[in-house]
């Protein structure tokens, strides 16, 4: 086997093997089919670019896992997961994008040969690389099997981070840190926003500190005035104009692990409106910080920063926050736990989130986000961004 | 409703919307729920980085469409579809990411609400935005009607592009060219590969000719020496090297549309057995688009090539081009037609493709390969580049 350089080592990997199996016990599953890449990432290493076939990681209660996926890509396989060779399965091509027979018919014909045919099957049932028909198509193969959802199971076991990880999303940090630094460097009235968003992008792959950028799981989101409205826009050519503001939604990467974070940056004169909101936002954050400990729940630190925005006059909808860590396409956030009255999941040390108080106003947004790490006392910001409005 | 530039006039739009209802009414569908990015796009205007969260647009065989999405997101639904605002549905932030509950529910409302109980209704089985979860609520909750499989359909009536389309893959195909000219420009022995990939990022989203660079619906696939055996590997931050053959497999992008085109370049003496695969390409090459006009099939492409290659002592496993053109992550691909045996597929005025004749041998890659446009008379290519392995 040709070996490269592996992002964590086996042992590792070992570990989160039997995190997984414990809660696969605990749920009465022979098998799981893990379909969502980020998970296939942090059970096996497989790291590129294809998961617009279908693939898996498919994990008994014993050995190792298998990879499987389109034949072409199990060299990239070969390349990147900590297994021996034999655990690498490929289809033949001709099953891809082929309405004539389907991926799922070979899986199903591995987990057979696996002893798997009666089993209790774990798939990630909600999940954007599970579609209906591949789900279809097992059922049909497998028909004495069970086929039992466990959408998160592995995404749970990925909560709490291990030092190593940790360190990544501190190197991610760096880098988004860089990138906000060449935000306020190269912003000014009258630059082509994609002009502005290719030296973002330039500054989160070059890195930081030694540390090379990969690829965040979301491109730079860039709304500026009224676009600013709306969270998910993207970009285009039109100039910065004096007197609006723009949000900078990004993340630095360092191999998988995101370190998003927000800033919001206002040309010329601020109005007092959005001085207020700046205000509000970073007093309302200051106190959701201080409920970010072991012990508290994820809907204290939301209830928290929403007691305290109200009582200055602003309102937000929806969660204030999510998990991250290791990730692709097309979410940075790991689905798991949210910032939101309702989530009741206490938090531990090791925990990493994107506190996340965006407000989008009827004339603008302001994001000032803090990505953050449980730690035994309390909490640790990643990033040593001033929590402000840049003005420029 | 505060309009923002539309990518198309929506009599465009209404010509999509008119096609897609034809080939509805042939399977006698009533609905179709589409929520492939791309097609959303399509047939709504729709562009938002939001697709990390359940949302569709739904098309009966009368009225407008409608959009539905997460709440925050209506936001950039009402900047940028052409309907009225009223067409726009938004859920409640609660059903996000909640395994409590399912946006799925709400979806199967907006269809009771329109008359689509006991509706026969066409769903993307095969998506990566269609989950087994999402089948399985409406399943559920419209108990009397038929979810039928449309996968694919909405994308068929994307084969043939218009001539708003072609000017924007031709605005696209600018753009790559000025990222294949910027590797040429950067790369060097020693040169750490995320630097130079930071700068085909920049060139490609600063675009070229007066067209702002869009995000291409896949990042730079770059791999070097062995590495480049395998079709899908990223980024690291390992040097360039001298001897070492690195392909990069890139696409300009402009507002979604596509133009992917692949060059390899080798840093020093080309061995001999390179140049006997770029000379195989390049004449495998010619033959297959000698082949490319209207009335021959996608297979007649495969043939053509797959068979002068055979003559001078390679070989190819899998499809050598598929469909291009208005795309999102994780493919820019459009899923139909594919160069390959058994895809009859007859070939239009229109057409737009992919030709990637990769070969991936056992020491390295070579990707050599043209974006082309079916035209009246046989085929464009997209690009001006060279056809030939690059050297430096």
């Amino acid at each position: 086997m040709v070996s490269r350089i592996y992002n964590f080592p086996t042992e590792e990997y070992q570990i989160r093997i039997a995190r997984t199996r414990a809660e696969m016990e605990k749920r009465g599953l022979d098998w799981i089919i893990v379909t969502d890449p980020s998970n296939m990432a942090w059970l096996s290493g497989y790291d590129g670019w294809s998961f617009y076939v279908h693939q898996a990681v498919l994990l008994g209660l014993s050995g190792d896992p298998f990879w499987w996926g389109r034949g072409i890509d199990t060299r990239g396989a070969l390349r990147t997961v900590w297994m021996e060779d034999e655990a690498v399965h490929g289809y033949d091509d001709t099953f891809v994008q082929n309405p004539e027979k389907h991926p799922h018919e070979t899986l199903a014909e591995l987990i057979r040969q696996q002893g798997g045919t009666k089993g209790r099957i774990g798939v990630e049932l909600d999940n954007y690389y599970y579609s209906a028909a591949a789900h279809q198509v097992l059922v049909k193969e497998l028909p004495e099997a069970e086929l039992i959802d466990a959408t998160g199971l592995v995404n749970w076991q990925r909560a709490v981070k291990s030092p190593a990880e940790i360190e990544y999303m501190r190197r991610a940090a760096r880098i988004v840190e860089h990138m906000h630094r060449t935000i306020l460097e190269v912003a000014e009235p009258g630059l082509p926003k994609n002009r502005l968003v290719a030296e973002i992008y330039r500054a989160g792959v070059e890195g930081a500190e030694g540390h090379w950028g990969d690829y965040p799981a979301i491109v730079p989101m860039t709304p500026s005035g009224i676009d600013a409205t709306a969270p998910h826009l993207t970009w285009d050519e039109q100039p910065m104009r004096e007197g609006e503001s723009t949000f900078f939604e990004i993340a630095g990467c360092y191999r998988r692990y995101h370190c998003p974070q927000s800033r919001t940056l206002f040309l010329g004169h601020i109005p007092d409106k959005f001085r207020e909101a700046e205000k509000a936002v970073v007093e309302a954050t200051e106190m959701a910080l201080e409920a970010a400990k072991p012990g508290n729940t994820c809907e204290d630190i939301a209830i928290a920063f929403n007691t305290t925005l109200n009582k200055l006059g602003f309102e937000k909808d929806g969660r204030c926050g999510y998990a991250i860590g290791l990730s692709y396409p097309p979410d940075w956030g790991e689905r798991t736990m949210s910032f939101r009255r309702g989530d009741k999941t206490v938090l531990e040390a090791g925990m990493t989130f994107h506190f996340m108080p965006a407000l989008w106003l009827d004339d603008g947004g302001i994001e000032i986000t803090e990505p953050i790490l449980i730690t035994e006392q309390g909490h640790e910001c990643f990033s040593s961004l001033p929590r402000e409005l840049n003005v420029k």
